[in-house]
């Protein structure tokens, strides 16, 4: 019944939300007992990427099997 | 004249923006002279809830009467 | 191939991607090369403005000519 | 539904578990609906008391009424 | 004998010191058992006052009540 | 000879200590050259559960295989 | 309408607020528009001075012409 | 009557409280005016020890002599 | 010629000013090589002083000798 | 799409560039598309070595596959 | 006599002196009265690149001309 | 068996890895049992020195006696 926390970065060329959103999708479908996540930083790439990507980088925790 | 700060977490099925309106409206509801609010912390709760809910974690500044 | 790193506040009277935006269309109007931006601390002003305005921190950093 | 969050210091002789435990029976005997205290700070005042005085500083959040 | 933490910002037309001391004024006018304050932030508002106005943001800890 | 650090959160319905232990003793049934644990956040989870639950999260330093 | 924020230290042989006074000084000399300042850090010279050199590093915000 | 600060690290193969007492037994056991400890990082030590050695890293104030 | 680092607390009934002034005057009494202080907190105790007693935790920066 | 972040420590008898090498290549042995590193932390170990052993914390960035 | 300062990061196929070197190059090549400098974060670029990128990013403090 | 920690500035005209180096020197000149040392903060003073100077601010963690 502990939790483990992992990092993530999601991207969206949309808005935050959408990159927050990105980085839930990953983790919920590859980890099955996913709480909540808490965002650690919001960027935005500007070279290199055809428009505008926005980038969330997100802590993930979810409970570890028995 | 002085201010005071408080603390507020407010919650949306939509977005981040939606989480923080949350928390300003119940402030101007109560409070006569809120002036601004600053983000502390961005939240997505997963489990326990029907699909996500988004909390923007804000510091409501108003000012005291007289 | 030096980077600088300036910061900005961008405002807007929707949504805090939308201030973001704000900042960063500033950034690139007038910096030839704009690498990313980091979003420092969002916020919003409630008293003296028409309705709420959207704020967003940004930290750009861009690269500075040879 | 919104929630809300104060700053308390417990007190003990004890330990800092009974001074984090302090503060959350005094959060529970006053306020309804309390959700989780995070904890902020720990400390010891050792002069002016008669041993020593374990201190727990922690947020206490709970839900404000509709 | 839990002690709670509020936080206010004083203000003041002449320096830091008359800043915070004006928000220990407010909480000791309004509250009988003020400990300590910490400073938390200084700052001067330049635009939208007759000169500079001084800010001292402060957290009072104070005694509840048994 | 690199060490890797991962991030748990151990729960007890007994203390803090308890709670960090709990998070310990699964590092080191799973991980086999475990150095060192730094606590990063001590809270307690108020409510759905059934008195109170300490939460300790810790991150667990250990050295990965050659 | 967007802001821009710099960084400058003021110094006086006099006080803290005269520093912070210093640097809002050159900052009103040089821009037009300033709208606050953010102090963040203080500390004195000792050696290298005749007496001592108070320093205020503050923030300075302004908003950038159309 | 100004206060100095040091930092110390207690040990204990107990508790972090039998830690954190431990590093202020040796504190009051050499110097006479010990005000009050502030908990700076709490960890615990498992490779190279017997068993696990919790550690409490505090800083301790004290009253200069006159 | 390696710098050192204390910490002190200067403490006055008057001002921070004075404050920080008596814990550089306490530094300069028994240390010869003083280079420069930082100001880490302020704080103002209210509770078991005759008025109020204003406080510089200040980090003071000299030479060791050869 | 979605990058990872890891937390790593490399070790050198040498230097902290060394010691963030062998964090990087320890990285980019094991994982296919390493995208950036940021040194979080830097120490150096004294006891329980030969001589000095240099550390440095890492965080890796590297992107999930599909 | 007022300082300012700004950030700028630099870059090095060799080490993490030399990026910062590369910084202070840039600095003092277009500033006329640089002081010193701080280092803010230090990172390594490894996609996208040839090898490795050392970057150190510096805040860069100068005078001001009269 | 309690551990403390001192702050020593290490200062070297090669570089910051010599510079930590040069606080390690000193510190494991004049106390027997330093354990490890902490990087805080790195820098370059430019002005006043001949070339460069760089400059490791350390904590110092050695095991006290008895």
């Amino acid at each position: 019944m502990v939790f483990k926390k992992i990092t993530l970065i999601g991207r969206s060329s949309e808005s935050f939300d959408a990159a927050a959103d990105d980085a839930i999708d990953r983790a919920t479908e590859t980890l099955d007992r996913v709480k909540w996540i808490e965002v650690e930083e919001l960027g935005v790439e500007v070279a290199g990427v055809e428009d505008r990507e926005y980038q969330a980088e997100v802590v993930v925790a979810f409970e570890l099997e028995g």
